[in-house]
């Protein structure tokens, strides 16, 4: 198998966006599979794997999660209904070590945890030629019903996943220089 | 340019781990700025873009990073000192959007997105052929201190950098089934 070498994944990550249309096309099942092993695969501070992954692909509850996902402010987050999956993202308890730490460096590494999974799946999304998007804003109780999550749980992110209708758009960021120094903050 | 398909990074994915071992080996450049630039156009909530990467390279800091990455207790990450370069973390302010966001959800945003740019920084290095470790454990009012971070920032991970000594490892993960559900918990 040929590695993308550091080029290739630059530009692979230059490539990913969020997308938010879909065209009605379904996400082939290996595909979906590579992602979600993308994430399963991830590190996590000590280990702990923090996370559950809830694939929902059933038109209704797509169409109810969407309805959650616009957080009671119409028209929000409005696109995700034409996804045809999307991947709830569970926090789960970490393990007692990775608790500790938390605990002491009062420093969550369960929300770390999370963001290193989530980027994994779209990133694995985009070499699948799927477009995707990541949603932090939604009606968390309302989606812990839709789909029988524990109420002691947090929901942390939806990802939408699906072919992208969209043209690939230049990004916006911060130049280098703001962002990056070296040897001194 | 061969972007890589799904199968090529899934695969560099499995091949990313912890690397706790570096060589007297310096890291190009290039190789360098690549993953710096992977984390710079990582995506963030609202684009808030909150993070700052302090990209240490001097050998007397090195070493005094890594004292203080052992956070007091002695041996704990001091395989740190043997990396050529370290990228610490700091977590900026995020925008005036996504803190309304995080105020309202009760969910802190920005620590996702440390999350996603450190994980984008490490799938590159392994892309560059170079192994890394984010570190959450540390001494974060001695990095301040060393590198002259304000203290009101959070110092969330330091990531080690360097070519990797060790073997690849086979990975330790929760199976699919107790991680992967399908519309519902």
């Amino acid at each position: 198998m040929n590695l993308p070498g550091g080029e290739e994944l630059l530009e692979l990550i230059r490539l990913r966006q969020s997308d938010r249309n879909y065209p009605d096309r379904a996400v082939e099942k290996e595909k979906l599979e590579r992602i979600l092993e993308a994430g399963r695969l991830s590190p996590s501070a000590c280990n702990a794997q923090p996370w559950r992954f809830i694939v929902v692909d059933k038109r209704e509850l797509l169409e109810r999660l969407s309805e959650a996902a616009s957080g009671k402010i119409p028209g929000m987050n409005a696109f995700a209904s034409k996804a045809p999956v999307q991947i709830v993202v569970v926090r789960e308890r970490a393990n007692l070590l990775s608790k500790i730490g938390s605990t002491i460096k009062d420093k969550d590494y369960s929300l770390i945890d999370i963001g290193i999974a989530a980027a994994n799946m779209c990133l694995q999304a985009e070499a699948e030629k799927l477009g995707s998007c990541m949603l932090g804003w939604f009606d968390e109780k309302a989606v812990k019903k839709i789909l029988n999550i524990p109420a002691s749980k947090r929901v942390e992110l939806i990802i939408t996943i699906g072919y992208p209708a969209d043209p690939k758009r230049e990004k916006k960021r911060k130049p280098a220089g703001d962002v990056i120094s070296y040897n001194s903050y």
